[in-house]
């Protein structure tokens, strides 16, 4: 059974990014000295599912940052709009999130890792996530993308552990309650 | 000089109450065998400030809840409003969140519980907070009464301390960057 994971930080109003895409609030808190688990939790991941606002945040990046095969939903991209650079790293569909992951576990995948705002929104609202670790950083940004958004009925969570870090950023994971 | 002080409960993705007011969610996620600090904060504090949705949560209520005396700011209640019960206990004003705290400052009061959402909104972005203790409850609710708003800058924040309860409560106390 294929399952959803999210690793996102937010600041503590719930943001992902400004509304222009911008996360230097959150780089310049960041502190590269301390380990925040994204290498641990990418390690268990065998694909990564993101928006197109996300893979344009980056696919400018000067390093394409991941590891695992990624498949970016978007209703206007296609494979031919991808870098040469990202050849083989990168695929676009339109497909819906259950499909998607029905293809990818078609493709022998078992966890994804599901990034960026809207795209956990609507995974979580078709309960494709089987559990979420949020790190929130120590600021008030007032307006942005969201992290969360509307959900067709409340979504009870299980918290299974948290931890702060000397930058102040603070980091929780809770599983979906069934 | 008097400060501001927040100590507010709040689902996962920032909402305080529902729309209509409702914070059953957060009800049945209290334990009340759990310690969550609100008696060791409260001992601190010598006066409540809220605005009028707060006060009309807690006015019908079976029993008063505050040992504080309270000042609701409000556009349009008027201290005649107060039910008799109340007399004594709380006040109302139409006075600005700077002005609402010279008025206290100059009665000796020197640290403010500042409550709701709005009144903490309008607070943070007066300057008038010190110090927030949010305690987050696992669960998403989609759509409600946000604790945070716009703000005119962005408000860092300085992390204290990070307590997570069985209850799956997580609670953080932040100072407000000077």
């Amino acid at each position: 059974m294929i399952t959803g994971h999210v690793f996102i930080a937010a600041s503590l109003d719930g943001f992902i990014a400004r509304s222009d895409g911008d996360i230097g609030w959150l780089l310049e808190r960041d502190d590269p000295s301390e380990d925040h688990g994204y290498a641990a939790f990418i390690q268990d991941i065998d694909a990564i599912l993101m928006g197109r606002g996300s893979y344009e945040t980056v696919r400018d990046m000067p390093e394409w940052p991941y590891t695992r095969p990624v498949l970016v939903l978007s209703q206007t991209l296609r494979d031919r709009d991808a870098p040469a650079a990202l050849a083989g790293k990168v695929r676009f569909t339109d497909m819906s999130p259950e499909q998607a992951m029905r293809m990818l576990e078609a493709e022998g995948r078992r966890r994804v890792y599901v990034d960026g705002g809207r795209i956990v929104q609507s995974f979580l609202r078709a309960g494709l996530i089987a559990d979420m670790t949020i790190t929130h950083v120590p600021v008030l940004i007032g307006t942005g993308r969201s992290l969360f958004g509307a959900v067709p009925s409340d979504i009870p969570l299980i918290h299974e552990a948290t931890r702060s870090f000397p930058s102040g950023l603070v980091q929780s994971r809770y599983r979906i309650a069934p």
